[in-house]
């Protein structure tokens, strides 16, 4: 009997074990225009922080007492869905779970089977395949604009989302400067091709920033806000875009962020944008074409951290805010 | 011999008198190509607080024991000066004095005397026939793209920006709501065509701002960055822009802002844009023309907020801080 995650209560700051709840719902017989799923590999994301308080935002928020939901890569093991069988790989939304029936709502996506064949991993369409890969495409590329011999600093540059920034900007000819936390996660940044990369931990941000970008910085693309995005303001030149994918300094907080230098908005013309990947859902071809050459040509690797079996996913998730990731963290079920 | 102000050593938070020197810098010889000016009007702005500080912008600093420059409007006495003669009424930049010799360097402009003819008086090309009034146009309508029937949340509408942009945005079919500091001012922003006038000094800004605007805003016009900017945050719809134009609360503080509500930026796909109007040197023709027909309907009313003499031009520019001004600040010389 598959078993499931279900949100016991509303975390208030970082989320604690007692905030969810592992159980069984259930067998449920497969309807018309179901599959029912075996799942491989679950995905966490930072993003699901926000579903778990009860705001308004641009996902629904989890509901105390369900199941939740998210990124997963399954195996159909039966079929009432025209154009699945059994044996399919998949990718759908119904995550932190060993599986089950879904339907339409969980978006079933067949793997294709050309670029598995070519040795690509299942769970790549979980990070650089996927929506991680991506938001960092996008984020670079289209929200940015971010040019060839322009400079552009990413934060949490060791994390799913960074590190596919680093390898786009760098496989587009930036210069690019990572932030990430400790010598070991920096070293594995400047490895993957990043420029130079700042230790978060090792003291004042904005010297070392200043340091790694002495011509100033053209883009930022913003995973964590708070002390980097002020940074970030301090060293941009210019006319500089930033593109606003995640602040995660400040997900499980309820203190202001504080700036020093958001005046540089108006006195340097600064463009900031937020966006969401889910945005550019139409424009998704574009994104598959240019980052399937990527990855078929070994030119962006997929880091994984692995935690083991569904009981451990709740330790990974908590681990994306504490540094526990080089790479995408991945539950493997 | 005409007197002009200099700066004395720069100010530490809010300038005092000390910071300020009134001098004879003695009389110049009129050299070729140069005008000799008798100022009538000069502007202060607060952007001129940025100019104060040792720090590079958009504007070079001035430099202390020297006199200070900003837009004026004089009428010539003697001219070497092609295309100029006495009499002539001239927009310059060699404001903070009572006259003297000028050249190129001070961008001497004529008041177009078809203009003047009408009844328009020469010190609204100091506000919504200059820099002031351009400034609120192609922020409104080119950064924010602001478009008929949107909200338009704008603060220090009492000011000379201000202003203008409510008046703008009326004009163009919007709904505008201001933000000013005390009664009679938001009585003022109503009477000149806010929909609804919060008063800052009244309370929790961003209660009644939510009040205001119940359906939220899709523009937000920031002359004032801080607790306003959180503010605008909080309120925003998904997609709005932010006109980033001014922070007015911060030039004369070294604390940082904090904000409660910047995650929205992300959440609500925000997109924030600073600017400065003379990058839009280019194009002052479209503003030329439609700004002189609204200004010539009638639509758009000059409030000014006027200081005699040259020794109350220190008084007259630290009032811009303090709430001093409905309208345009001036000095009548």
């Amino acid at each position: 009997m598959p078993r499931a995650w279900h949100l016991a209560s509303r975390p208030d700051g970082m989320p604690t074990n007692a905030n969810f709840e592992l159980k069984e719902p259930g067998d449920a017989p497969l309807g018309d225009n179901q599959l029912r799923v075996v799942n491989r590999w679950l995905s966490v994301d930072p993003y699901m922080r926000g579903r778990m308080n009860d705001v308004k935002s641009y996902v629904p928020p989890f509901q105390v007492g369900e199941p939740m939901t998210g990124g997963a890569i399954g195996e159909v093991v039966e079929s009432r869905l025209a154009g699945f069988e059994a044996g399919d790989l998949i990718l759908h939304m119904a995550g932190w779970r060993e599986g089950g029936v879904i339907g339409a709502e969980s978006m079933p996506h067949k793997l294709p089977k050309s670029m598995l064949d070519t040795g690509i991993s299942p769970q790549t369409f979980l990070h650089n395949l996927g929506l991680t890969g991506a938001t960092a495409w996008f984020g670079l590329l289209k929200v940015a604009e971010a040019k060839e011999g322009e400079t552009v600093f990413v934060s949490a540059a060791g994390g799913a989302v960074g590190s596919a920034v680093v390898q786009i900007a760098k496989a587009k000819g930036m210069t690019v400067i990572g932030s990430a936390g400790g010598a070991d996660k920096c070293a594995w940044v400047e490895e993957i091709g990043a420029d130079a990369c700042v230790d978060y931990k090792a003291g004042n941000l904005l010297k070392q920033l200043s340091a790694a970008a002495p011509k100033g910085i053209d883009v930022y693309f913003d995973n964590v806000g708070g002390e980097h995005l002020d940074a970030a303001f301090a060293v941009a030149n210019p006319g500089a875009r930033f593109a606003e994918c995640g602040m995660i300094s400040g997900y499980n907080s309820t203190e202001p962020m504080e700036f020093k230098y958001i005046m540089n908005i108006i006195g340097k013309g600064l463009m900031l944008r937020g966006f969401i990947v889910t945005q550019f859902m139409g424009r998704m071809a574009e994104f598959h074409e240019d980052m399937g050459k990527l990855v078929q040509a070994g030119k962006i690797k997929g880091e994984e951290t692995v935690h083991e079996g569904l009981e451990s996913q709740v330790d990974a998730f908590r681990g994306l805010f504490t540094g526990g990731n080089t790479g995408k963290m991945l539950v493997k079920v």
